[in-house]
C-alpha cells in the first residue's frame, strides 16, 4: 500500500553516488532563447483574453454595461459570473473567492468580466468599453486595524480568519526568571515575486467536453482542479501541461489557477483556443504577494544569557481572500522562535482579512517575516546582555543535547545549528574585511534559522508524488514526474537521481515537464519539496523497474539477480567490477524479450500528529538549519544599503547537484536581500502604486553580494540519498542577517522592512541608538497587547 | 515477467460487460471542425519545409546546384545528404533507403535535398531554384521482368529481395488425383491510401540536444527510432506526439518516419520549428502504396468437388526500396490459400525490386491481393465442376473437424468459416433482388477469408504494448496507451475497455493520443491489433490498480477485497448489489489516504515458432473468418460497375463497441470496393500520372453500397473479452466478392484488378466466356513457371 513510506531512499549497501556537476538539461534552450514559454505559443483561431477588473478596493457593483464591448470588431466573447457553468469559485483552500465578482468587490483588481478577442489590441479595447459602475464601500488596509471593533467588514463573518498558536511551558513562571525583557513591534512589508515571466496560460477546448490548459505554473494539479470546478468537468477531462516557467517563487503556486480558469471559461464558451498572458503591470497589480505582517515580540533572557521565554503575536495581512494565507500562517506560527531552546513559548498568529492585495505563497512561506523579527530580537537581547550576538546564539541554539523545538518536536541527531553558526563565523573571519568609503559604515549581521522541511502537518494530505520511468531500448531513460521546473533546478535534480539510480550518464535521462495526464496527482511544487518528492518517487519507480531489469542483467552476467549493481553505464556483478555489460545491452535484451521497461513510482511522507490548540506535535517531517552571515556597507547620508558579502552555511543532508544547489543559494540570498533592502510595495488604498520594475526595485546582477557557500552533508534528510530541500532555506536567513548587519553598521535599531533609504534616513533622524531599548523590570504581565 | 502473456483478458467469474454504444470521444471535435491536425499547428519562428525530389525513376546524380536556392529571400536552409549527423537511412527493416540520395536515385520522388523557408511560397521557390542534373540509367517497372536475366539492377545485389514459401503435402501426388486443374495469372494493381489528411509533421528542436516531433502517424515509435537514427540522438531525446490523424490505412505506418526525419533534420540545423505538410499531389507521388502483384495459380480439384492441391506463385512489386515489403509478403504468402482445406500446397512469394513507387503497408497487408486470386480460382474451379461457388466452398472450407491451415496451424474451435458463409447466404436470400436497368447485368459474388489476427510470426518482437491508467480523485480516469487513433476507433475501443474494467461510465474515461514519452514502446498500430494490444495492456493496468483499490473499497463496503466488483459506477459486494459505494467515493478515499492511483499495464502475445523454409508453424496467434457477399450491377456497354449491396458476416469474437465495429466494416467494404472497381494507379516509367482525386477515383458516399452486417460473437479471440480485430478483415473479402460478382454478372472471367471500365470493355470485347477456361489433363508438372 505504501511502499516508500518512511523509506530513506538510500541504496542498499552501496556507497553514495557522486554529486552531479553536469549542465542543466534546460540550460541551453534558455541561454539560446529557444525555450518556448506560453506567450510564444499560438494556435490557429486563437483568441486573446483580457480582464475587466475593479479599480476600487471595496465597492458594490451597481452595473456592468457590456453591450458596447460586445459590439466592437474582433471581440468574440464578453463573459460575467452568469456565464460560469460550474462553481464560480477559485479559492484554493476556502471557497471565499469568486472567479468573477457577483455583486461586490473586495480588492483592487478583482475580476468583473472576461473578454476574448481576435487580437490583444481588440481585447484591450473591449476592456476599455465595458462600463463599470461601482458604489464605494468602506475599506480597511491594516491587519491590526481590521481587528478593531467597528472596522469595515471584508466578508460578513468578520475579519479574523483564524488564529494559530504555539503554547509551550509556563510563560508567567519563566518571565519571572528573566533579567532582561525586550519588547518590540516589527512591521514587515510584502514582496512581489518578480518572476521574469508573467502569469500566462493557453486554454484549448475540445467542444465542451474537455479542455487542455498550457500554463506557466508551479502546481498543474491545482490548475486542473480549479478549471474542472469552474467548468463543471471531471478531472480527467481537464489536462494541464506545464509550459517552461520563467520563475515562480510561490507566485505560481495558487495564483495560476485564476487566469487558467478565465482562459478555460472563454475557451469553453467560444470553442476556440484562448491565451491569457499578463502584462507586467497587470501581473503586479493582480497577483498574490508575500504577506505583510506586524510581529509583536516580548522575549526575555536571564543573566547567564539564556532565553527564558518568548511571546510572539503576529498579524498577517491576508488581503481580501484567504488564498493560502492560513497555510502560510501555520509555517509562520511554528517558525517564530527559530532554532533556539526557549523554556516557555506563547505564539499567536492571526490571519486577517483586509481590502489589500491578497497574500499568497512566497519562498519561505511566512518564515522570513518571523525570522527577521526573531533574529532582530536575538540581537537586541544580546546587546542588552552585553553579549556578542553570535555568543548569545551559541548559548541558546538547539543542539544534539537540547533538541526539542518550540512545537515539542525532538529533532533528529545530528542537529547542526551550532555547527552552521560556527562555520559561518570561521569562514567570515578568513575573508578580508569589507572596505568602506567615505561616509559609509560597515556592519555584520547573522541570520540563523531552523527550517521545517517539506509540507507542514496541515498539508500532509498533499505530500505525495508520482513518477513514471521508461527505460528505452537503447538504454536512455524518460522520466515523468508531477513536480515542476520553474528555474529552481528540479529537472537537473531528478535527472541526477534517475541517472544515479540506474547507473547511466545524466545525458541519457530526459525528464519531462509535468502533464496531469501522465502521472498521478503529485501535490504542489512548494515547500522546497521538489527534489525530495519527485526524487523519491523516481527511486521507487527504479526499484520496481529493477525487479524486471535485474534478472535480465543477471542472466547476461551469469550471477544471481541480487548481485547486480548499476554503475558507470554498466550492469555489474557487485564486488567484481570487471564483470559488466553495458546497460544499453540489458535494455536491448529487455526489448528483444518484450519485457515491460516502464514502471510507476510513488512517494508519501510518514503521517504525523499535531495538536492545533497547543501547536505541539510533528510540525514537519524533518528539519534543516542554515546560517547566513551578511556584511553590509551603508551610506549613512543617503540611507543606501549595499550587501557586500554573504557567507551561507547550510545543512543540506546531501548535495545532489552542486551547481543547482549553489544556484538556489545565490538566488535565495539575492531575493532575500532585495526584499530586505529595496523592494517596497507601495500600496495605497489597496492599489499598488509601483507596478513596474522601474519603480519596484529588484536587485540586478551588479547588486549581488559576494557569496561564499558551505554545504554540510552530515545530517540525513529524507530526500534521495539523504538530501534536504534548499529552495526556501536559501532565502530565509538573509533578510534577518542583512537587517542585523545594517543595525550593526549604524548602531541603531530598525523595526521596519524593507530598509529602503527613507526608512533608514528617518531612523537615523530619530537616532534611536541601541540605548533606545527599553529596559524594564520583569513583571507579571503576559502577552504583548 | 510476463503477467499478461497468453491471458485472455476475461474478467474472473464475471459476466461479459455490455457492448458499448456511446458516442466516440473524438467525434464532436471532428464534426465541429475543432480538431487540430498538424497542419493547423504553428509556432513562432516556424519554418516551412519542402523537398527537392527526383523526376526520374533511375539515374545517377551528376550535380545538385544549391547556391541559387540558398540565396533566395526567406530561405533558411537547403540541406543534402552531407548534412545528416547520424545515419542517412530510413528503411524501417532493411537499410537500403537513404533519407537523402547520395549519388543515384532509384525512383521518381526520391529525395535529393531539403529546404526550409519562412513561408510555404519561399520553400516552393527554393525547390524550383535547385538545379538537379541527373544522368538517366536503365530502369525496370514490372516485377516479373525484373527477375529476368539482364534486367536493369535496382540495387547491386540483384532485384530478388526474398522468396517466402509454404510447402505442405505432396503436390505431385495430389495433382494426380485432380480431375480439373485451373491455371491463371492475375494481375492485381496497387492502391493509394487516400487518407483525407496528407502526410504531415512538425519538428520542434531544443538545440541539438533533443527534438519533439508532432506527427500524423500510426506508429509514433517508428518515427522516434527513425529520427533518433538520422540525428544520432538517443531514443529518450526524441519525443514523438501523435497529432489527430485523418486516416492511415497503413499509409501512415512506415512512411511518416521519412517526412519526420526530414523536418527533424531541418529543425536540428536551423534551431527552429519546422513543419512539413504534403500537398495531395506530393503525397500521392511520394508515399507508399498497396503492392501491385502478379499472382499465378495452378489449383486442382477432384470429382467430389474437393480441392486436391494448390500452387501459387506471387511476384510482389516492392518498388525501389524494401520498406515493409518483406513483411507484407509474409502475410500474402500464408494467406494465399484462404480458409480451405487443401492436402498439398506450394506457395512461393517473391519480393522484387523495381523502379516503381514503393509498396508499403496497406489495410490487409498483402492478403487482399492473394484473396482476390484465391477466391477467383475457387469460382473458376466450381464452374469447371458444375458446382455453385457457395456449394464448392462448403465442401472445402475449414471447420471444427478439418481445421488445419496451409501453414499447419490447427485453428482453435469453434472455426466459424462455414457459419459465416451460410449466414451470409441466408441474409442475402432474405433481401429483395437488386434491380437492373436497361443494358445492366446483375451478379453475385462471394469472398470468404481467413484472417490471421495480430502480427505475423515475423513481427512477434513488435507484439507488445504498454498502458498507464490513472484514477483521478473524483473517479474519472485518464488512460495512456501507445497505439494510435487514425479514425478507426481505437480511442472509443480503449475507452470502452477501461470503463468496463473499472465499472465507470465511458464518459468518465479520457484516452490520450500516444506520446512516446508517456508509455513504453508499444509497437505499431497495424494488423488490426489496436484494440487488442492497447485493450489488453489497459486490462493489465486495471488489474494492478485494483490491488490497491479493492482493499480500500472493501473497507468501505465491510467485505473481503476479493468480494469487490466494479460495476455501474459503483464498487459493490459481489452477489449483493445493494451493498455499494460510488467509485468516486473510493477514488476520493484513495486520494485522502495518499494511495497510489496510477498503474502501468503490459501486453505481449504468446511466443510462436514458425519454420520459414516450409512455411509451417504458428503464423498467427489466432484467427478470424469473414464472408462478404456482394451484389453488383454492371453496365455491360460502358463497363461501369455499381456495387449495390454487400452482406458482411464476421467472426469478431466479441463486439466491444458496436458503432465502431460497424463503421470499420462499412469503411473496409467501401475501400475494398474502390480498389476493385475504380482506383487505378496510372504509373508510367515509375511516375504516377494521376496524383489527384480528380483522376484517381475513390468512391464517394453516394457510391457506397447497402451494407448488412452480422457480427458472430461465438469464438473467443485474445482481445479484451474475447474480441478479435476488425480493421483488416472488414476489407479483405470485398474485392474478391466484387470481382466474382462482376464475373457472374457478365459471364466472363477477369484476371485484372481494378475492374475499371476499359478492363471490362476489353474483356467483353474478347468475350472470354467461362468456357475460356482451359481444360487440361492433369500431368506431372509442378509449379507454374
Amino acid at each position: 500500500m505504501a511502499p516508500s513510506e518512511g523509506a530513506p531512499g538510500l541504496p542498499r549497501a552501496e556507497a553514495l553516488p557522486p554529486t552531479g556537476h553536469h549542465p542543466r538539461p534546460d540550460a541551453w534552450g534558455k541561454v539560446l532563447g529557444q525555450t518556448r514559454y506560453v506567450g510564444d505559443l499560438s494556435l490557429p483561431g486563437m483568441l486573446h483574453a483580457a480582464l475587466v477588473t475593479s479599480n476600487r478596493a471595496s465597492a458594490r457593483v451597481r452595473a456592468l454595461e457590456l453591450s458596447a464591448a460586445r459590439s466592437l470588431p474582433e471581440v468574440v466573447a464578453v463573459l460575467t459570473a452568469a456565464d460560469v457553468p460550474g462553481a464560480n469559485s477559485v479559492g484554493v483552500i476556502f471557497p471565499d473567492q469568486p472567479l468573477l465578482a457577483v455583486d461586490r468587490v473586495r480588492m483592487v483588481g478583482e475580476r468583473l468580466a472576461l473578454v476574448a478577442a481576435r487580437s490583444r489590441e481588440a481585447a484591450a479595447a473591449a476592456v476599455g468599453a465595458v462600463r463599470v459602475e461601482l458604489d464605494p464601500l468602506p475599506s480597511v488596509h491594516d491587519p491590526v486595524a481590521a481587528l478593531a471593533p467597528g472596522a469595515p467588514l471584508v466578508h460578513e463573518g468578520g475579519n479574523l480568519i483564524r488564529t494559530f498558536q504555539v503554547v509551550r511551558g509556563d510563560v508567567a513562571r519563566h518571565f519571572r526568571r528573566a533579567t532582561v525583557v525586550f519588547e518590540a513591534e516589527y512591521r514587515i512589508g510584502g514582496q512581489e515575486h518578480a518572476y521574469l515571466e508573467p502569469q500566462g496560460c493557453l486554454a484549448v477546448p475540445e467542444g465542451r467536453q474537455r479542455v487542455t490548459v498550457y500554463a506557466s505554473c508551479q502546481c498543474p494539479f491545482y490548475v486542473q482542479q480549479a478549471v474542472a470546478r469552474v467548468l463543471g468537468l471531471s478531472l480527467a477531462a481537464v489536462r494541464v501541461i506545464q509550459t517552461p516557467t520563467g520563475g515562480g517563487f510561490g507566485g505560481k503556486e495558487d495564483y495560476p489557477s485564476e487566469p487558467a480558469a478565465c482562459a478555460a471559461l472563454l475557451a469553453w464558451h467560444t470553442g476556440l483556443p484562448v491565451r491569457l498572458v499578463y502584462s507586467r503591470e497587470t501581473d503586479m497589480q493582480l497577483s498574490s504577494k508575500r504577506h505583510a505582517m506586524v510581529v509583536r515580540h516580548r522575549w526575555g533572557a536571564n543573566g547567564a544569557g539564556k532565553l527564558c521565554f518568548a511571546e510572539v503575536e503576529t498579524f498577517m495581512d491576508a488581503g481580501a481572500y484567504v488564498g493560502l494565507s492560513t497555510v502560510v500562517a501555520e509555517r509562520a506560527n511554528v517558525s517564530a522562535i527559530g532554532p533556539y531552546h526557549v523554556p516557555a513559548v506563547r505564539v499567536r498568529t492571526h490571519v486577517v482579512y483586509t481590502n489589500n492585495l491578497f497574500g499568497g505563497a512566497f519562498r519561505g512561506f511566512g518564515a522570513p517575516q518571523v525570522s527577521v523579527a526573531g533574529e532582530a530580537t536575538m540581537d537586541a537581547l544580546a546587546r542588552r546582555l552585553g553579549l556578542d550576538p553570535v555568543e548569545f546564539r551559541r548559548r541558546n541554539v538547539l543542539d544534539d543535547r537540547r533538541r526539542t523545538t518550540c512545537t515539542g518536536t525532538r529533532l533528529e541527531r545530528p542537529v547542526l545549528a551550532r555547527q552552521c553558526l560556527e562555520r559561518a563565523v570561521e569562514l567570515a573571519a578568513t575573508t578580508p574585511p569589507v572596505a568602506a568609503g567615505r561616509g559609509e559604515k560597515v556592519g555584520t549581521g547573522v541570520g540563523l534559522v531552523l527550517y521545517g522541511c517539506n509540507l507542514h502537518h496541515g498539508g500532509q494530505r498533499l505530500d505525495r508524488s508520482s513518477a513514471v520511468v521508461i527505460l528505452q531500448p537503447d538504454g536512455s531513460v524518460v522520466v515523468r514526474v508531477g513536480l515542476t521546473e520553474m528555474g529552481q533546478g528540479l529537472l537537473v535534480a531528478v535527472q541526477t537521481v534517475a541517472a544515479q539510480a540506474l547507473g547511466v550518464p545524466p545525458e541519457a535521462v530526459e525528464v519531462c515537464l509535468p502533464d496531469t495526464s501522465t502521472v498521478a496527482d503529485s501535490g504542489p511544487t512548494v515547500a522546497s519539496r521538489g527534489a525530495l518528492a519527485a526524487g523519491r518517487a523516481v527511486l521507487d519507480a527504479v526499484r520496481r523497474l529493477r525487479r524486471r531489469l535485474d534478472p535480465v542483467a543477471a542472466e547476461l552476467l551469469h550471477c544471481p539477480p541480487r548481485q547486480v549493481e548499476l554503475l558507470g553505464g554498466h550492469a555489474r556483478v557487485r564486488g567484481e567490477p570487471e564483470r559488466a555489460v553495458p546497460i544499453a545491452q540489458v535494455a536491448a535484451e529487455m526489448a528483444a524479450r518484450r519485457i515491460e521497461a516502464i514502471a510507476t513510482g510513488w512517494y508519501r511522507s510518514r503521517p504525523r500528529r499535531f495538536d492545533a490548540a497547543s501547536g505541539q506535535g510533528g510540525a514537519y517531517d524533518f528539519y534543516a538549519v542554515a546560517c547566513h552571515l551578511a556584511q553590509v556597507v551603508v551610506d549613512a547620508e543617503l540611507g543606501l544599503v549595499r550587501v557586500a558579502r554573504v557567507v551561507a552555511v547550510h545543512d543540506v543532508g546531501r548535495v545532489l547537484h552542486r551547481p543547482a544547489l549553489e544556484g538556489q543559494i545565490h538566488g535565495g540570498i539575492v531575493q532575500g536581500m532585495g526584499w530586505a533592502t529595496s523592494e517596497r510595495l507601495a500600496v495605497r488604498e489597496g492599489r499598488l502604486e509601483n507596478p513596474s520594475f522601474t519603480d519596484y526595485v529588484i536587485p540586478t546582477a551588479s547588486d549581488a553580494p559576494v557569496v561564499e557557500i558551505e554545504a554540510i552533508e552530515g545530517a540525513a534528510g529524507r530526500g534521495p540519498w539523504g538530501s534536504k530541500g534548499i529552495g526556501e532555506p536559501s532565502l530565509i536567513p538573509t533578510p534577518a542577517a542583512v537587517r542585523n548587519a545594517v543595525c550593526d553598521a549604524l548602531g541603531i535599531e530598525l523595526f521596519e522592512l524593507p530598509l529602503v533609504p527613507p526608512v533608514i534616513v528617518a531612523a537615523l533622524g530619530q537616532r534611536h541608538p541601541f540605548a533606545w531599548l527599553r529596559e524594564q523590570p520583569a513583571d507579571e504581565g503576559v502577552g504583548v497587547r
